[in-house]
């Protein structure tokens, strides 16, 4: 019996486990989450949600299953690990990681309306939810991991940045307010609404479904949208610069700085 | 008397102060902050502002009366700093230093209306004004001085980039007039007004409420936002750059270069 | 012959040969292929391709005599490398390279409906597959390979780029979906076509055809918008670092660090 | 006279002198040259125009006759250069230069219409050959020169970012124009047409007056506007790159890496 937990272990929490069985598992879960991903999506659109009602039944009752399965079977074996050791207090400890939970959330929406009485409009958004399910790759995805980590370690630049662009927004979209608001009642009706405006202009999406047409609501969106390039700009560089490091990170220390092609001394400390 | 002088200079003007209460008191003057910010951005729609008549009207008043008890212990303590030694004469010169100037500001809109007669298109004016409270932040952000930082020393390649774009928009406008004046004589009227499009068009925001329909204006048109691009890349470039080198300076010069990971020595001189 | 085999190789293989023939021979190849992208652009223009009906039919006999003779002197020499010895397994071998298949599929169009009988709709198609001679360029391009270099080098971060804004485009217009589906049902009618909205402000194009109306729409639309900032910024890093490491290479290992200025030592590995 | 001269060469050309009546000069050239830009856009608008008719047009008349003296001292003066050295010879040298050609251009379009006989059209294009006078700043302006050094230095690597977009939008606009030329014949009419819709997608500009509607089309158009960011993103990096180390250089090749802070060493050659 130990035995058999400790190999459905390694199936499902050895990531970069190179046993040939262990990696056409991993292919399954993360074929099978895809899949899961792309049906919710489909389903939405209503001619074909029509027509294959059994199908997306089907494919999403066998998802779950097997989703279920997989959840219980980490349950049962978490234990095995050093840091969820404790028949129940272990597991209950695993059970609360963020990466359990979200193999709950994956599961819960097929359930939930067995047990409770749901509103339609609650079981439709239940099964939006189903969508979350793209969430259990982090587990899997190299990739998600380093972007995770960019974010953490440039978190302190980025909250400048993030800060800078809300005052930008809320000083940009205060003045536009008050400039334009008696050219276009309407459009321009309050701060809040002309924020709206003020993202659109200061990211460069430009919708073109609100726009000043005052000359002095032309100037100030004019000098607005060429601010607009600084707030694009800041944390451009501060991003490039977190993967650039993390990636350098990565390679091993011992690598070649990406910019002087020197080799590069790893320094104490 | 000098001592409780001493805990109120301490309490308003040591903004990196660990003691417990002042940081509690740098907290709520902070989060008071916001709220007005908050409380003006939705006394714009129209609907709250006439439900909640009283409760807007309350809050204002509280602020105003706590920013300017703290404007008044400020101008009473700050004879505690060497700078502004002299009963008279150094309040004076504090006074008029630009943080004392933006908390005069951040009150004076409540007091004007009792003291001179205004019309009420003034006074409407007068509470947007109240969003001047926001630079009050200034004093507190470290984020806000790491920009201004920033912007500081990079001063003469920003100014070189802000020159280029605005030879470029002169530019680009008078040939796009020039090109399609004669196809949209309402639209682009004039160079003034064809700017507008050239600014949508350079910062690539791109409303469409303005766009070149002649083949000879699109051709234009497309070699101008190519242009954009370059519009965009050359000030991000500086951005990035001064960002990484301030947040360099501010982790210690002995830190690691963020590109070759190198240790950096500190260079004499 | 074997000498005039060797000429023809040396005309058609050697691309940066310096001798005046080869080279006058080259800026043939190459002017003609953009002279025949440029053709297959001006004929879709109704009135140009109705008005000059001969010259353009031949022009393309023109170049697809001259295409159709330089593959098959490619086909005829090709045995004089190394690699494609041996008169007919060799030539098959040089067949299925990429360039080889390239000028294949140039020349082909032309030749098809001769042989087979094909509908007015496919040989319409056939005429658009003549720009595929713009591949032909590839192997005289010395930036295009450049360009692929970066590519093949960053292939690990670009995909990771590629991947987080998909996961962030699928989130992003399901979210959308559910929040603007019940106020605009034809139009974030389904995820998929959602998806149209969420990949124009990713990128911050924003063409204003679909945008939310409602004001929790609106707020999710602009925290997408401002996300999609890093959508543009990380690629953007990745490649100006891959584009810099690639001229470095080029520029000779004993080049100057683009940044520091400093003399670049090549790394024993 | 010969001193006369040499204090007339030094007012005009030596433009880093720091004698403070050169310096006075130079401010006076640089004033009058925005002064007229101003006075050409302004000229524009219809109801300015009309209504200070006298004034615009003595303004122009006073500037042409600064512009005018300043151009035949230059003549004057310019055989104080060694360049320049003999009486006709070097003056008419100097004459093809091109700062002198950009002060011939400057002040052509004033007597131009006494001696030709013109149509009014030409007249008209003639009055927006003013705004050239802007080109005279080139002189004066230090960032306009170091913008110039950039772009030279980087010219290679800018080539084959032109090239690569250039080739994009091709082949971009040749297949949106396949797809959607079925579906809104009038809109994507033919592929130069197309390539208008090629350009605003590709920049991110994004009029919104052209966008694919066929589901087939967005896909397409999705799959272009997320290469686009590649777009923007590669001639940021290289212009960001030339930007920083033009910056370097004339801070004087001893100053300090912008990125990790170390003295640079003047590498030997």
């Amino acid at each position: 019996m130990q035995k058999v937990k400790k190999r459905v272990y390694e199936f499902l929490h050895e990531v970069s486990s190179s046993d040939r069985h262990v990696r056409a598992f991993r292919v399954f879960i993360i074929t099978l989450i895809f899949l899961n991903v792309f049906a919710v999506i489909l389903e939405t659109v209503e001619s074909l949600s029509l027509q294959y009602v059994i199908p997306f039944k089907v494919f999403d009752a066998f998802s779950v299953f097997v989703f279920t399965v997989e959840y219980l079977l980490r349950l049962w074996t978490c234990t095995t690990d050093e840091k969820f050791r404790g028949t129940l207090k272990g597991r209950i400890r695993f059970a609360v990681t963020p990466f359990a939970l979200v193999d709950l959330i994956a599961i819960l929406p097929f359930y939930l309306p067995m047990f409770l009485p749901l509103d339609l409009r609650f079981i439709r958004a239940l099964r939006l939810f189903r969508l979350l399910r793209i969430l259990k790759m982090g587990r899997y995805s190299e990739s998600l991991r380093t972007l995770g980590n960019v974010l953490k370690e440039e978190k302190e630049e980025l909250l400048v940045t993030v800060f800078t662009v809300l005052v930008l927004l809320v000083v940009a979209s205060s003045l536009m307010y008050f400039v334009e608001n008696s050219a276009q009642p309407k459009v321009f009706s309050s701060i809040p609404a002309t924020m709206w405006w003020g993202v659109a202009t200061l990211t460069t999406v430009g919708y073109g479904d609100m726009y000043p047409v005052t000359p002095l609501g032309r100037f100030l969106g004019a000098i607005i949208a060429l601010l607009g390039i600084g707030a694009i700009a800041i944390p451009a560089g501060i991003l490039t610069n977190g993967f650039a490091k993390e990636i350098l990170k990565k390679r091993g220390k011992s690598g070649m700085c990406p910019y002087c092609g020197k080799e590069i001394e790893k320094t104490s400390k």
